[in-house]
């Protein structure tokens, strides 16, 4: 098994992809916890406020290099959205194997995982990975066929998350959700029709999160797999909330458990 | 003021817009909360299954006409989703004024409202008309002016939770919140910054989850109005949940206090 536990560990190679990343918190937490992978800080120039200030004196704390450009620039390099005055330059975080996934477990206390079996639509995977990291999620399961890979659309979508939330492509999800709960995790699955409510299970451990696509649900073989299945709100006229909306709830849950935000 | 207090009291005049609903969940839960606003049921040929029978007689027992149609043309009408096999055409819930609202909430419990200031995004607010039906929302109020309003993508985002779950367009939302609190309701504010998480505060009365646009939040005469203020999970790099996720997020921790789904 390889030993990288980090995103760093196999980070900023030379001409390894870069990212663009933007808003005050979002680059703020990348230098506090990633300041290997910026390459260069973008702010407007004319914002000095003390938030803004406080990124520059991180970056230059850690020898990042700071450029100061004309808010135009900013807006056309960003487009239409609220970046705040700052943005970064970072390498892009690849997608984690499986040995990477099992080499991070072992340095977290209870980790929160969400696994998506079988959700094909980029938007909804990029909207997943948005609230995973909202939530602090370690990372995200994905089956590397018939699903949606971590790639540029899945990337904007996230706004910033796929940056730091690792999406873990694995050729065998089953056997993935095998190996962690070997390694002491629980497996929890979504489904309408499950006898308990998402709040009548501990998430309080180590737990995998583990929806299926929307319409189909969970394969046979990972129903099978859970050791517990959970149900969300549907009290309506529709038959399914929308996935990422499935799996925010979730996570939301899981977090209230611990204590909250 | 006047006096409809459910969507049918204006339904199904001669003309009125229709739109097509599927699913056998959906179309169930049409024919039995609203069957006067059903048209026409389609279902597939050589579907006979218990739960496609069941929709079978119900239409049958309430007068409405019932088609047998081929597989392929059930698909050529929806395109690629999960149909089941039934469809029907139902009178479209047109949006509903102030007045509807106010006269829909003096028979109702402890109601919940998701009220949404300033999302512009279409495809945000058919996903929150979407996790609104879920949660057993009464209604999703949107200012008329500088937001997103009920239209064919947000109908379509909302697979079918727009004909069941209203959109009260307001000419001033500070207004309506104030009229609603006279009413009884508590107004919940969310913001990233909130002393309290939202399940610290009490949300099994009426209560109106207000949410802002993505970026900008709530505006400030909005955060005003409300009557607490509270937090979601906020534990990653990016700076906010997506307003969907959120409005999920606060709609599930709402039904969970209420004893769940």
């Amino acid at each position: 098994m390889r030993s990288p536990k980090r995103p760093e560990a196999r980070s900023a190679p030379a001409g390894a992809a870069s990212q663009t990343i933007y808003g005050l918190h979002a680059v703020r937490v990348m230098l506090e916890r990633h300041p290997q992978r910026v390459r260069t800080v973008r702010l407007a120039e004319g914002r000095h406020d003390p938030r803004v200030r406080a990124v520059e004196e991180l970056a230059h704390r850690h020898g990042i290099s700071v450029q100061r450009i004309d808010p135009q620039d900013l807006r056309q390099l960003l487009g239409d959205v609220a970046h705040q005055g700052v943005a970064a330059e970072v390498t892009a975080l690849p997608p984690w194997d499986e040995d990477q996934l099992l080499a991070a477990l072992s340095g977290a206390t209870a980790p929160i995982l969400l696994a998506l079996d079988g959700v094909q639509d980029p938007h909804n995977l990029g909207a997943c990975l948005r609230s995973a990291d909202a939530c602090g999620a370690l990372a995200v399961i994905v089956p590397r066929d018939r699903a949606a890979q971590l790639n540029a659309t899945v990337r904007k979508v996230a706004v910033g998350a796929a940056e730091t939330t690792p999406v873990v492509a694995v050729t065998n999800l089953v056997r993935t959700l095998k190996l962690l709960k070997e390694a002491g995790l629980w497996v929890v699955g979504a489904d309408a029709d499950a006898d308990r409510e998402a709040s009548q299970v501990d998430l309080k451990g180590g737990v995998v999160l583990t929806l299926g696509a929307e319409g189909a649900g969970l394969r046979q073989l990972t129903r099978q797999n859970c050791d517990f299945m959970v149900r969300l709100p549907q009290l309506g006229a529709v038959e399914s909330l929308n996935v990422s909306v499935a799996a925010g709830m979730l996570l939301y849950e899981a977090v209230r458990q611990r204590g909250g935000a």
